[in-house]
């Protein structure tokens, strides 16, 4: 007889360790709301009662949920845990926001390490309140732009992973990598076929025949972000993830398909809670708010965010409030507002009048996680060669609508005298021209891996007048990024990141005016979380002191050179042409001839 | 690139293995009819297309589905495949009607077998036109009404099965064995949790607390037979398993209870269509249509037939028609007749115009299935001590409505001379009084791992006038149960079932009248089906000249043991009073005092 049954029988003298006493019990296998109290014995639920007076006994902490509504934890089905900050500094406020589950990618740690990444990410999350379902990176096995970084020994390090039992699949690729191409992911995914893994698609752009052959890939996708893009996933069999998260809004066009799609085969996320929005405390609560707000009927909403992603991701006990399921309840004041006021989770009541409380370690990270950054940063490889623009000009790229970047020409400034790595002057280069809105755009390949490589390329659209800017984070290759209207204060941007283990770093005048340190793996703060939005807003003001009006400057610096936002994009070797899946140098594309 | 991708992407030269072409598929996630071709490569769908002729070659088999629907296979959720007759016996007539994949109980061989014998279902399955998930048969580690057969290292060897591809879990078990009772298959439940093992459970009669505390144990069951039931099963996170078959019909409950329940939360099965069904055509295909002539809208019904089950269970890629998904299809004529014209099941055309040709092994099953019938059959083991009855009065079991068995009592007669095991005459024995309507039911324990132990009780509303039946098929027990107007009869019927290895036989003046052999683990036979139905039916017609006028007397004999239709069954050692959870013996019940 297990733990849970004397409660559930109501035997003489057995008590529940917690209940939650008096409120309406969503009912995910009914569809409604169920006046029951919920007693739980350790971890789990026992039973959903009618009145759990006969279960209480004086060490039983009872929950008043009289007037409320209770609810399944929230699960967020794709979110990036590992990136910006550690997760132990988020972890409180996605669990004031409902979320008590998420599945997440490792794309900070991930990306530089792979799967010893991963392991460290399943170490540290260990127990964690916000129980954390990992899908395992696959980027170190990419070919598209780049040599793949990781072999077969890599690709067995992962796939033996996928018996752990928080690691629910395959990691989210871009379909460019995938697509009619031969890579050792493949691999990867053979490997994973046949278990139980769930295979996250990032499909941006995708459609019509690339879009079949992705379904023949992936499980799941979060990036509809139209109505049409939604019902072409559900058609070709892809569980469709909505989104509403720092980066992006989707879910009206996830409510203007709703009606043309399963309810089932839909789930929510955030794709990642940027520390800035977390300490304001958006989080899973208001993504389900905000799918109420915009049409979705509400109890769809709720399952979107509950039963949906465990059964997709086959995240055992999760999701519904029944018995032998994991405690993880949340009280709410009401469908409309949504306001968290009590989290349960795991039987631990880690929320109370919305104020989390939860201990997490605060340990360092391993050895190997710190002092990432070791390349030459010497002036002259922030300048591009001058045979590069035999006629003046340049392949650049510019800052589009979003994260965007699209393919332009630019007619850089030539340099005289930046230094090279033995301190001899390197006459007649190509640098920055800020007045004419041209900067550099230099990616220093950062993986300990691989050569010492780095590639400058030009960027037009940014709006930085003066000094330079430098991060670390960089996404889906291990990189250190340098956009500089000077390639002096380029070095100095640089430096200062590589000093720091990584972050952002903002140099002016031969000085570093604001930084950010994300020293774990270079990709993720360890600070408390109002320290690091106070220096990530530094950051931003003082780029926008510079000249920068774009509407998420870091964000776009993280992502020049991700070609999940095509089009044109900074690799180590090159530009990343992404629709074109090529490699291509700083020399203008031939116009074509009409 | 995967194989699926060069037709999904129709490259040049690219073409499908087969194309199901012209119909209106159903896709699941959309929870709609698409006109979509359907390309199929090796056993996988490779992609939905608008037209497929760009991808049809000289090669490609071609599957005319014009003005026709094209829906997933069926997935029978729960059956008993080894029961009865060997699954490559059953297996076309399941194709017929549609069902391209079961799960199923070992509840044949996996009885006297256990663990040994799910490894050889799960071997004999390999490869089999209908895809056969197993669940793990608990019974060996019961101890309800009789110590446990299996121990630790039972529990060890089911437990590493968990990790086979085609196990899905443990399989049924009645409530009344684990709630609010100790039992090594806790030690069972323990190791599946935590994996993705799916606990079915047989719920019969179970309600109030103690379906709250079978809720803790498992995650489906099959024996809601009200409305009230469903629901009660549903408001305590049970996934409901609507029931169509042999044994019993109660998509009426289902269907009254429908409105109250999510639609996801249900899956449909016929827990087991024996040979004569079979033979008659009956299958899920049927078992769906019934769900939507009762009033369960079409695409809930279908769902609960495809992608329900598939997710219960953890099917991965079956249930649905998707890209990257097996490709088990059916063509049926429309959603009101739903006749199975076409059957795809992994890649493979195996039906045909409503007619099934597939090619499976007939070689014999291995050694160690075969001859398990080993017991002393003297007469008077068919005979119960004068002193059971000191005052001419036994306890004994009355045949009830459906197959339940209610305590009563009964006069048996007083017998001379029935020889003993060394021929010696055993004066003064209790026996049958066929004109009192008083008839002997015996079982032995044939457990090749237990002592040869008997019991001899009574059973009254039978109707056996003349003459005996043996059965080697008891349920949830391995023995040999014989009923018996007549106990010289009794040990003719019950030498010719040992003789065959299993089966039914009647004898009657001496000589046995009609039989059915079973000889695979004594519960299957190997017989062509029509020939095996022709000898249960002859074995039924036989019963039925002898008096017998209840309704499925074969299915009556059958369950004497199962306590999962109660109230007072057979045992090895006496009555298993299955309400009280208790043996009790001959002896009647003392009034109680009013």
């Amino acid at each position: 007889m297990n733990e849970l049954q004397p409660v559930a029988l109501e035997r003489e003298g057995a008590t529940a360790d917690l209940v939650v006493a008096g409120g309406r019990v969503y009912c995910s296998n009914r569809r409604e709301f169920l006046e029951r109290d919920v007693a739980v014995v350790g971890d789990r639920i026992a039973a959903l009662l009618e009145d759990a007076d006969s279960v209480t006994g004086p060490e039983t902490t009872v929950v008043d949920a009289t007037e409320r509504i209770v609810l399944p934890g929230l699960i967020d089905a794709h979110t990036h845990t590992d990136l910006q900050a550690v997760p132990e500094r988020t972890v409180s406020g996605a669990l004031a926001s409902g979320t008590t589950s998420i599945v997440t990618e490792t794309s900070g740690i991930g990306l530089l390490f792979g799967s010893r990444g991963a392991e460290t990410v399943l170490e540290r999350t260990e127990g964690f309140p916000v129980t954390t379902y990992l899908s395992l990176p696959p980027q170190r096995l990419l070919v598209t732009f780049e040599p793949a970084r990781g072999g077969d020994a890599e690709v067995d390090a992962l796939a033996d992973l996928l018996g752990h039992e928080r690691v629910v699949g395959v990691g989210e690729i871009d379909w460019i990598h995938v697509v009619g191409r031969e890579s050792p992911v493949e691999r990867l995914y053979e490997r994973a076929r046949g278990t139980d893994a769930t295979i996250v698609g990032h499909g941006a752009g995708c459609r019509g025949e690339s879009l079949r052959a992705f379904a023949t890939v992936v499980d799941n996708d979060h990036e509809a972000i139209a109505a049409d893009g939604v019902r072409e996933r559900a058609a070709n069999g892809i569980h469709v993830v909505g989104r509403c998260g720092s980066n992006r809004d989707d879910l009206g066009a996830l409510a203007e398909a709703f009606p043309d799609i399963d309810r089932a085969s839909v789930s929510l996320s955030t794709d990642g809670v940027w520390p800035d929005d977390l300490l304001e405390g958006f989080g899973m609560a208001d993504v389900v708010r905000r799918a109420i707000d915009v049409g979705i009927p509400e109890k769809a909403a709720i399952d979107a965010a509950t039963r949906n992603p465990a059964e997709q991701f086959g995240l055992d006990g999760r999701g519904v409030v029944a018995p032998g399921a994991f405690a993880d309840l949340l009280v709410v004041d009401g469908l409309e507002s949504l306001t968290v006021e009590t989290v349960v989770a795991d039987g631990d009541v880690v929320v109370t009048d919305g104020t989390p409380d939860v201990a997490v370690r605060d340990d360092p990270y391993p050895d190997y996680l710190y002092d990432t950054i070791s390349v030459d940063l010497a002036e002259s490889r922030f300048t591009a060669p001058l045979e590069a623009a035999p006629d003046g000009t340049v392949r650049a790229m510019e800052v589009g609508r979003g994260l965007v970047t699209t393919e332009t020409t630019a007619e850089p400034a030539v340099l005289d005298n930046a230094a090279d790595a033995d301190g001899e002057s390197d006459p007649d280069r190509l640098g920055p021209d800020p007045a004419a809105d041209v900067l550099t755009a230099t990616l220093f390949d950062r993986d300990p891996a691989t050569e010492d490589r780095a590639f400058t390329g030009f960027l037009t659209g940014f709006g930085l007048e003066r000094g330079a800017v430098a991060t670390s984070v960089t996404w889906e290759t291990p990189g250190l990024a340098v956009v500089a209207a000077d390639t002096a204060d380029a070095v100095v941007a640089a430096e200062r990141v590589a000093e720091t283990g990584g972050g952002f770093a903002v140099a002016r005048d031969g000085a570093v005016v604001a930084d950010l340190a994300m020293p774990v793996a270079g990709t993720a703060s360890e600070a408390p979380l109002e320290d690091a939005v106070a220096e990530f807003d530094a950051v931003e003001d003082t780029l926008r002191e510079s000249g920068v009006d774009i509407e998420r400057p870091l964000l776009t610096l993280q992502t020049l050179t991700f070609p999940g936002v095509p089009a044109l994009k900074l690799t180590h070797s090159g530009y990343a042409d992404v629709l074109g899946q090529s490699l291509v140098g700083l020399e203008p594309a031939v116009e074509r001839e009409s």
